[in-house]
């Protein structure tokens, strides 16, 4: 009796065309981050449950793949990349310079509802700075999600930034700080329920009067300068918090790209843990697909693990969310169904070392080249290229002559013939 | 109270610097499987366990790390690759352009005790071409396993292959078919036990003239061609199996490259699954380390889940030994600790901007230019840059000047000035 081959629900294959599409993704943002000296590290998809749920509790706790292992302990796959990156720092700490810069691209398991386009496995991008609470690591973090989606070829974006610590300060003049956690869960969803309900929230916390003022504060105004006179004045005036907001739009002016950065005061990340800046990511021409790249600066990542104090910046992104964005945006990588580039036809097995000789050198210049492994009729052998999406042919002529090869591309089926192996590589490369 | 920040046994953390050479490894394998046509696929890392476990039973069976899910699913982490493939062509054969030829890099886990050098979360790298059953692409998967080895730098490899239905013919010959199993496991510790041991189990199994000459047959003669002549003529002639080595062992010799393999009748696989041809690689300058890729021919995929019948061949590789290999033959990438190739200092927070601009440029250039982030002494920028393995510094004078950088060579402290970005960009290259 068969097994039927079938997959848990919430969790996905990938074949060819996906998953070069997601390497070549991959590649560009690891390239990005390399680039501005992030190094790669990588840690267990299995880790002790104590150990990944911390003080534990709530949502996490239900999401989790949590059983006990051969040897009766409680372990569970981890469900996000900042908890194992906290252990990994508590761990290691002595052993790295800083201020430590990685990132971190690997799976992650929630066992949630599966709504559409959400995933039990799915794959997340981290990226941080860690053991300086500087202004500088926070303008870099900025500086790397805007150039990870421009070097991803998304021009249009505008990462929304505010600051918690401007924002906790407006709260205590208004007596309100015992009620921030609160507050910010009411303000976090302004954008999805509308001012409306977000003023009856408010006010039903801290009084008509105070709401109002918060609901001031969140608003931005026509320009970043202007939002941040008003939320200094909200926040009872200048301080490093305000100031450290002033240096960094100050830079993003120097550099020219302020235009990709909106001071937005409702932005506030809902977590407890964020203590400075906090960040969101939206395409303009995908508003509805929501934030697409988030994260902030905290001032203590493994406290649960260590007594050192480890301040830092990080941001996430979603490969999946990313993913089906480029798709709509119409910026993937579209046709290179194969990583073939040439298919070498097999007419004789009595030439076949040939064909794999004139694949080699073409290997050697850079190409990806395939040679058909046995000598069926050239028709199922273009019908093979073609399933494939393999877009020139090469045949070797037999005989032992100089320039026996002839090169077809199977799009506009044009021929060239005659060509040495390094000719045909150079036609090859014009041609792709 | 604080938590340890532990991790279990047989798990591991991977630092920057290892986990940088991992990536380069596993880019080298990726650009060879490309190289030959091989497209990427993935699976997930969590199953059924149905389908995970087959028929199941044995040792398999005890190293799953197997759980009921928050749905009460009987599930499980996947413990090789080869499995989760067959269950992937019966699902998606249909949508797949056949011969399929796919590379697989991915974690797999294994709750074992963890003897030194084996680990429970473990990565392989499996390709295999399926679809068809033909003497190209037997040679096609032996060219790929050689040629990966020697884009990592190894040349001295020598790939030991045998063909499982020579063997079969040779073992009906003496009425022993049904003890093949047995026989195989028996022929399979030859390299561990030595002749002696071999001998006496086999003469235990179908008595002593059977087991002398199967002693006769799985010896290596002085050449390829005298070992095929041999077990052609111990199997009862020449036919399909015998021919399609001569075929292969042909194709190596007009290639030249028939040095890196070796006609060796004593590998057997020990699994029952492979039906053809088998193979395993050992690294010349280090015989202790056991195969490095082995792999076969089997004459059925996914008969578990479908009907349709999928002979494939197929290899794998585990990238663990494989850089413990690398790293004791020297053949690593030593000396890059880090991504950042240039550290631009941070002398004071004004010129910010610039550095960064500055460090825009570079990576335009292609290069990996980091900014200190903060106007800390420069003493402690230079301990950063020889902690992290920056080998270049790059200092931006203040004052808005054309040719207003220079380049400190931290290894050698020699210092070129006056340099425009671009130049900075071509003496940084001159000197990496």
């Amino acid at each position: 009796m068969l097994i039927e081959p079938k997959i848990l629900k919430g969790f996905r294959d990938f074949l060819p065309a996906a998953e070069t599409e997601r390497r070549r993704v991959r590649a560009v943002l690891e390239k990005t981050f390399e680039g501005f000296g992030f190094a790669p590290i990588d840690t267990p998809v299995l880790e002790y449950t104590e150990v990944l749920l911390g003080k534990g509790g709530g949502e996490t706790d239900k999401q989790l793949y949590r059983f006990r292992d051969n040897g009766d302990r409680d372990v569970a796959m981890r469900f996000d990349l900042t908890v194992p990156f906290a252990r990994f720092m508590a761990a290691h700490f002595h052993d790295l310079y800083l201020p430590f810069k990685r990132y971190h691209i690997a799976k992650v398991f929630r066992g949630e509802n599966s709504q559409k386009g959400r995933y039990r496995e799915f794959t997340q991008c981290d990226f941080d700075s860690v053991g300086t609470d500087c202004a500088g690591a926070d303008f870099e973090i900025l500086l790397l999600m805007r150039q990870s989606f421009v070097n991803l070829g998304i021009q249009n974006l505008r990462i929304h930034l505010s600051h918690r610590g401007v924002f906790n300060r407006a709260l205590r003049r208004l007596g309100a700080e015992n009620l921030c956690v609160d507050i910010l869960r009411a303000v976090d969803k302004i954008k999805k329920t509308g001012e409306g309900e977000v003023r009856a929230c408010l006010g039903a916390l801290c009084g008509d009067a105070a709401a109002q003022t918060i609901l001031d504060f969140i608003r931005a105004e026509e320009t970043n300068a202007r939002t941040l006179a008003k939320i200094t004045r909200l926040a009872g005036g200048e301080d490093e918090d305000t100031r450290r907001l002033a240096l960094i739009l100050g830079w993003m002016r120097a550099m020219d790209i302020e235009a990709s950065f909106f001071l937005d005061p409702s932005i506030t990340r809902g977590l407890d843990y964020y203590t400075g800046i906090v960040y969101e990511t939206f395409l303009t021409d995908l508003p509805g697909i929501g934030s697409v790249c988030s994260g902030g600066r905290y001032n203590d990542l493994a406290s649960l693990y260590t007594k050192e104090k480890l301040p830092g910046v990080g941001s996430s992104i979603g490969l999946d969310r990313l993913l089906a964005a480029l798709e709509e945006l119409g910026q993937t990588a579209a046709g290179r169904r194969s990583p073939t580039q040439v298919l070498v036809f097999c007419t004789s097995e009595n030439d076949f070392a040939r064909y794999h000789e004139a694949a080699r050198i073409l290997r050697e210049a850079g190409l990806n080249a395939e040679v058909y492994p046995e000598a069926r009729k050239q028709a199922n052998q273009f019908a093979f290229a073609e399933k494939k999406g393999i877009p020139l042919g090469l045949f070797v002529k037999p005989g032992a002559g100089e320039n026996s090869l002839s090169l077809r591309d199977l799009r506009s089926r044009e021929t060239v013939e005659a060509l040495s192996p390094l000719q045909a590589a150079a036609e090859i490369k014009r041609r792709l």
